[in-house]
């Protein structure tokens, strides 16, 4: 399998559940700037229009995309990690998450935060707007562990998630002590902090290129 | 099943599914600027506090939330409706494809150009950056039919989701041939023609409501 991913980046997600399951593959760097792969310069464009990353090569040739697919993808792989339950119970609260993860947190309150391209009137009304969803988690994860009953994907992409929150003055974790009590558990799981100091590593050397070039 | 919902907004998606699978359920009309239920005037925030639809309640008494979820539990209860397929394969396309609506789709594009309360300078910076995403799914359903091979609930998403574009001048789908045709297609599938219609008349009354008040 290969990976896309740039450093610190959604993409973290499935390295994070990678390192949990056991499961190789190729790490495959994409400067999102540029959209070239690091390796050999040349255009991730042609292996997936959008630019976006993750995508997942897998070793039947086929090219998948999109994090709550990939994710499940690994994740099923390797049954006995637990980082996809079966029971259709679980996997319909699987499904919650990775969608309020990526549609609520990521698209609807992260990512235009994070950018420095995004207007300021945007992120003042996404700020007036869109902070509900972080009290809503710290209220559904005040006194439980992970989202689910044990470490999943959805975990995964949400510490993923919150770990941008260091580079956004504008949320301050302290308003939510049961998010920032869990992403300090989490952070401190092995398969997070050898992902997190691995693209940390990376993304220095990218701002460090971007800087030069 | 309750089904929470309001007027064409993106829970239709799963009453196309249900009038798809042939599943029966109440539906509960939110209305989406006071969140109070139409029925009987009470608070939707009391049964889920973010107050957004769709909300499912299973016979079971569990509540259910967010499309990803709620649309493979309806298909999921009717295997041979082929709305969300079970074959490992098509079901990551199924997860690909969900992901992709709800978030570049539903999330980064269309709610913050309906919406009247999003800043102008939001807007401009959307559609400079994230038309592209139409692009790609143009050219993606350029000779196919469906997202999959058969109609699945990504296809009731998907509706529910470019049914929106006659409310958004911005974007023109003549720029998107295949787009355009094939929502023109799903608009006379019946499923979805008897949900448009049940719903556009609700909206009226919707529009009726808050102009009065």
């Amino acid at each position: 399998m290969d990976l896309y991913f740039s450093p610190l980046a959604c993409s973290m997600a499935t390295r994070i559940s990678l390192y949990e399951s056991g499961g190789a593959a190729n790490f495959l760097e994409v400067d999102p700037k540029t959209k070239q792969l690091v390796g050999d310069g040349s255009d991730y464009r042609a292996v997936y229009a959008l630019g976006m990353v993750p995508a997942l090569r897998t070793d039947d040739g086929l090219l998948l995309t999109e994090n709550a697919a990939i994710l499940q993808y690994v994740a099923d792989r390797s049954p006995d990690s637990g980082l996809a339950p079966a029971a259709p119970a679980a996997r319909t609260q699987l499904h919650r998450w990775l969608c309020f993860i990526g549609t609520e947190l990521h698209k609807g309150l992260f990512a235009p935060l994070l950018s420095k391209k995004t207007p300021e009137a945007m992120k003042a009304y996404i700020l007036a707007n869109n902070l509900s969803r972080l009290a809503y988690l710290d209220k559904y994860l005040t006194g439980r562990e992970f989202l689910l009953e044990h470490f999943t994907v959805a975990d995964a992409y949400l510490t993923t998630v919150l770990n941008w929150t260091q580079a956004i003055p504008a949320i301050a974790m302290s308003d939510y002590p049961a998010l920032a009590a869990y992403l300090d558990r989490q952070r401190k799981r092995a398969s997070v902090a050898k992902a997190i100091s691995e693209e940390a590593t990376l993304y220095r050397a990218e701002m460090a290129r971007h800087q030069a070039a």
